[in-house]
């Protein structure tokens, strides 16, 4: 399967140098390192980038500047607009997800654009556009930043990659920890009756009519564990311990 | 189908009043508003908290705050650590996904736990909880910060929600609530400490050096169990019988 390049990240008119810096890092967490800046607004380099990319600097040495949005994307295939607002212009619609499905299946190179800290994109930014994304968001507080959109963005997009046998980037899944697996049965039925003795040794099954439905509970109970070989060894160890001394000492 | 409560966040130790701020922003864009704090740094309320919430003061002003994790969680039935680090406590790793999908199931109430901005959770706090959940990230720069990781699982948790029609569509179906749902933490909570006073009386902390870390074990084999109030409520008779009575009769 052919991998696509990953997409892009163009900030259009970037006002501050910090949030440049946290978008770098937003990227970097999730295999993004093209970053092209159209414009922003205080010159580049921005001293102030770098210690909002938190060491994300590769990303940010690396970023390049362009007069306008329309050079910034020139070489790629399908852009893809950010913006939560609604907009005048007829275009396609598309949740992160299916925008990330769709970087991933295009041959060329894609870009997401995300637009100045409090205007967004322009309309005729986004006319440059071949669909817009929107972050389906609390219609009554709709409030991402910048870094926060790019890092949706970004994170949605890392999960649609082609795994790495496939050649996708390789992120880091949960480690497969090795988790103490449940002991078979029989443990914890050894658990049961050693708990049962020593429960009847203390006086524990009264009356005894109600001895069996007192069992089954307590199995009931006990076998919503999932104990593992450990586990079952260290109970054992607290049932000795709980019956063989007496309170006072 | 019932529709599960939104979990609850809960950030232990927090540092700064700006990233209390920045993550209660983050929650409400994604409509997440039940927020509470074990143990602020500076003390709460915290006037930085406010600037970086851009108009999320209702969750600032409605969260709760709490001494210790166990109290902060005592309504909830499953609690998530979120961590990216490999820990040597044996708890399940779920992805984002796996554990929004798994809230949505949660007849009861769920907590996502974040740790403090450097150090993240401690192992206790890992201990507490029902299983860890971690970010797939770039291996060669993990480095969300704590509004980041938060904006991510209110993201992930608000796309796994059942929409209004399959709500509706659902009430027609069988519940899906367990007949007897899992209690509440704080009842756990309680168990747990009746069961240590009386291992404690009865000689079990052997070499004492050694308690915290078999506190520990103990703490991770019983919050695998999904006990009910009614369970729990035998395991108090269990106790209780073996450490009242001496064995010989």
């Amino acid at each position: 399967m052919a991998v696509a390049p990953p997409p892009v990240i163009v900030l259009v008119r970037p006002q501050l140098g910090e949030n440049i810096g946290k978008a770098a890092r937003a990227m970097l967490n999730f295999g993004l390192t093209e970053l092209r800046l159209v414009a922003p607004r205080d010159g580049w380099p921005n001293p102030d980038a770098g210690p909002a990319a938190a060491g994300a600097d590769m990303v940010l040495a690396e970023a390049q500047v362009f007069d306008s949005l329309a050079e910034a994307v020139a070489d790629c295939t399908t852009i893809y607009a950010t913006t939560v607002r609604k907009r005048g212009v007829m275009k396609p619609v598309l949740t992160p997800e299916a925008a990330a499905r769709a970087v991933h299946a295009e041959a060329g190179r894609s870009a997401y654009i995300f637009g100045a800290e409090r205007s967004g994109l322009e309309t005729d930014d986004v006319a440059l556009a071949h669909a817009i994304v929107t972050v389906p968001i609390n219609p009554k507080f709709a409030s991402l930043n910048l870094a926060q959109a790019v890092i949706l963005l970004a994170y949605v997009w890392s999960k649609h990659a082609p795994s790495e046998a496939e050649g996708g980037v390789a992120l880091a899944s949960p480690p497969t920890v090795p988790l103490d697996p449940v002991a078979p049965h029989a443990e914890l039925e050894v658990l049961i009756q050693h708990l049962v003795r020593d429960l009847d040794a203390s006086g524990y099954f009264v009356p005894p009519e109600r001895t069996e439905a007192t069992l089954r509970t307590l199995r009931t109970a006990l076998t919503k564990t999932g104990w593992s070989h450990n586990d079952i060894r260290m109970m054992h160890g607290v049932i000795t311990s709980l019956g063989r001394k007496p309170r006072a000492r």
